[in-house]
């Protein structure tokens, strides 16, 4: 564990007791087996260290209270939501407090006239996109733990989700946060409101933008306004389509951008996953199929027919075995939530590895081909979901648990599919964020130069390195300290 | 011009002959006509300093020779595209470098098959429209300027326009940047490329967007890859509606939004701006009511008849005199270019003070309101077009020429509706950007905190402040050094 808060300069252990009179009004958690629960997140293999304490925090006072008394004794502050990150960006370093936001879960504000929401971080992806269908709204980035993840977290890793083709990504959302500060702000525990709740505005830096897909390490989010759309008129029209061959699946995935269509969703399964879910749930799929892909229409009107009728012809014309748009929603229904059981259903047979590509969409077919031949070589079992349709892939890799060889392989596997993502023009994260299992795998995807301006950024907000050390740009053996490194060449 | 430099520390004087031994392969600019005329945007009583000289950039490594040397002689550089800015953003300070991009205007690439573009900074917005359009693809930011400012300046200042109601900002459609930066990137002068060409990625904190609408205050941008979207199938349709009462139009924007409605475009322009254009251009506008709404409406087929009579209803149920969908395309045309066409024309009968106020949609009637209410009492004719459907007000204050009472009232007026959209939760800027004109407008709309966190960006970003100084946050009476209050902080 101790790579992992190297910026963090401890002052010597501090004791929970110290912690304790200092946050006097707030009910510290020390109990070892929930704080070692409170620990992580669903990222398989990644590094955990022991917290000092977790405090449930209730309000933004107490937020701002705990931040102050931390950055006071030196001790490091982790956040966290639901703990269903899957790159360990919630995971607990030594002797932190981990702030867990889940029980700020108030919506705040609902204005339907300006289409604005105002939620704690605590609040529930699902809870929220409920709450706002009841006003005829919708908020769209629907990632997969939607059920499950908290707006908080949502905004940390910038969550993407199913229908980001269309609609964009959590970011595209977040008009404004409040979040707990340190620094340059008015010191540690400052609490400061960025952004706006209009539709446009350019008044200074996009500090809002900074801040989401920062995985806690610029401040404690505790209030996010977001941006939200009139709910669909219709229900989306389903295209489903199977190959006999994933890298043609991926081609057809191209073509359908390639001919101006825009799908809400556009999703890949391979026959691995289909098995899975089928064997878990009994959803009644056949997996016949290598691969299965699934768009998801919302064009209005006839031209959604229009639109599902084009997208099947192009999945026909890559080499699908059939291609219909599904004229049972029931059935509809059951094929998307496979998609949604897919990732829980493998992780009942072993560990998962999670990856979390993403390529320009011509290279998906490529990027497939190479995800099989990295599993063949490496004999890990790899099953592959995919955001197909932005090019965003999650080769899954599992392993037999207890298994050490086995795990070595993956891990080797995991790290070859992060070169290849890179040298094909991708990124090692479309939406999971770096957390602790991307650090490599950013820095060999990112120039020194741009780590050392992000590593500056993160220095000035937080001087003292109080918020979530280690994760993201926190641990770079190719950095020194950036802001000497600034100061010297100036 | 004393407080346009406040953060550049002068070695002392310069000398043209210096800088141009430091830059032997470059042409300066020294004449002083062509110096005063590229010194300034067309930002009415914006300041604008005297540069020692100036430097149309015919290549990334020029710009990059540029800053460095620069840099080492302790001369600021103000980048520039073509000078539309309306907030002073690109003016000279005293002793700069004015480094104009326009003649960095190549198209680098059009990736149709993964709807993407890579363009040079002085690419201008129509051009590259006119170019992806043969490609079967759109480039939607549309600010009314597209036909003469660049791409350059429209990421600067993260530009709107009339279709960002549907399709957002320049910032939306920004994947990447490559951009000449200084100190933590590797000194100044270092070309870095940064974001991604993907749809999606969460590798590290967000620098492209934050390099948006930093005004070049953060580096100078050499190159832009955008995202794209498939060519519009039908043509977009064409609601009007005829207020006699610019309140009422405002209730109408409000209602076409809380309706759930959709335009592409909804724009507002009152009797003023009609008379100015029909009187310089003759297109046969009847100015006969007080303000006219215009509505684009683009969902496609059948549907898209349906939100065309939805809109007009939503008009005549707020008290629109009449509201049609025009069947005629001619006539269509000519009131969307009307618009185009109102700030030029306004232009004419005087100088232009120009507002760009963002308000929630449901205040926009009670800003039109108050934006009446503050001309009157101010006596200053006060023109508005609007980006109604965004809340995102231009009041265009006109002065007859030489009058400095008028001048003097007219400033009164405008500090006073940048107070207004404040006190409504709105910015001092929806798109312009702040420059020079806006900065005291957003010291009262951002709490010091916000301020400060923004210096402290900057400050790491470019700590020997080269990079257009005392624009956005550089000229703060309320913020100190803040990289020393970071420090003291801590």
């Amino acid at each position: 564990m101790t790579d992992l808060s190297p910026q963090h300069e401890s002052r010597g252990a501090v004791s929970v007791e110290e912690l304790a009179r200092a946050l006097p009004d707030s009910a510290l958690v020390t109990d070892a087996d929930v704080l070692a629960s409170l620990g992580h997140d669903e990222a398989e293999w990644a590094p955990a260290g022991k917290a000092l304490a977790a405090l449930r925090a209730t309000s933004a006072d107490e937020v701002s209270r705990a931040v102050a008394a931390c950055a006071d004794l030196g001790i490091p502050v982790v956040p966290r939501g639901a703990g269903t990150g899957l790159s360990g960006g919630a995971n607990a370093v030594d002797g932190c407090l981990v702030l867990d936001l889940s029980r700020m879960d108030a919506i705040v504000e609902i204005d339907a006239e300006n289409m604005v929401a105002v939620v704690q971080p605590g609040v529930v992806n699902d809870d929220l996109k409920a709450a706002v269908a009841a006003h005829g709204l919708w908020y769209p980035p629907d990632p997969a733990s939607a059920p499950w993840s908290t707006i908080g977290g949502n905004v940390a890793t910038n969550a993407g989700g199913l229908c980001c083709l269309k609609y964009g990504v959590t970011r595209d959302y977040v008009l404004g946060l409040e979040a707990v500060v340190g620094g340059p702000g008015g010191g540690y525990g400052t609490r400061l409101r960025f952004g706006r709740r209009t539709t446009k505005g350019v008044a200074g830096y996009d500090l809002t933008g900074l801040f989401v897909g920062a995985e806690g390490t610029l401040g404690v989010v505790t209030e996010v306004t977001l941006r939200l759309r009139p709910a669909r008129r219709d229900a989306p029209r389903t295209v489903v389509g199977a190959f006999d061959d994933l890298v043609a699946a991926g081609r057809a995935v191209a073509a359908v951008t390639a001919r101006g269509l825009v799908p809400a969703a556009l999703e890949l399964l391979d026959r691995f996953c289909l098995e899975a879910v089928e064997e878990w749930k009994h959803l009644g799929i056949e997996p016949s199929a290598e691969a299965l892909l699934l768009a998801s229409i919302d064009t209005p009107g006839a031209s959604g027919d229009e639109d599902a009728s084009a997208v099947a012809a192009a999945f026909r014309d890559c080499g699908a075995v059939w291609a219909e748009q599904s004229t049972d929603p029931v059935e509809a229904e059951a094929l998307f939530e496979a998609r949604r059981l897919a990732y829980p259903a493998l992780e009942r047979l072993g560990p998962v590895l999670t990856e979390d590509l993403c390529v320009p969409r011509s290279l998906v077919p490529a990027m497939l081909a190479r995800t099989e031949e990295i599993g063949r070589r490496h004999d890990v079992r790899i099953a592959t979901i995919a955001h197909a349709g932005d090019g965003n892939l999650h080769p899954l890799l599992i392993t037999p648990p207890g298994d050490d060889a086995a795990r070595a392989a993956a891990q080797a596997a995991f790290e070859e599919l992060l070169t290849a993502a890179v040298e094909m023009g991708g990124t090692v994260t479309g939406e999971h964020g770096v957390g602790l299992l991307k650090r490599r795998g950013m820095q060999r995807e990112l120039p020194l130069g741009v780590r050392a301006m992000q590593k500056a950024v993160k220095d000035a907000l937080d001087p003292l390195g109080v918020f979530n050390p280690g994760k993201v740009i926190g641990d770079d053996p190719d950095l020194g300290d950036a802001t000497s490194r600034a100061r010297a060449s100036a």
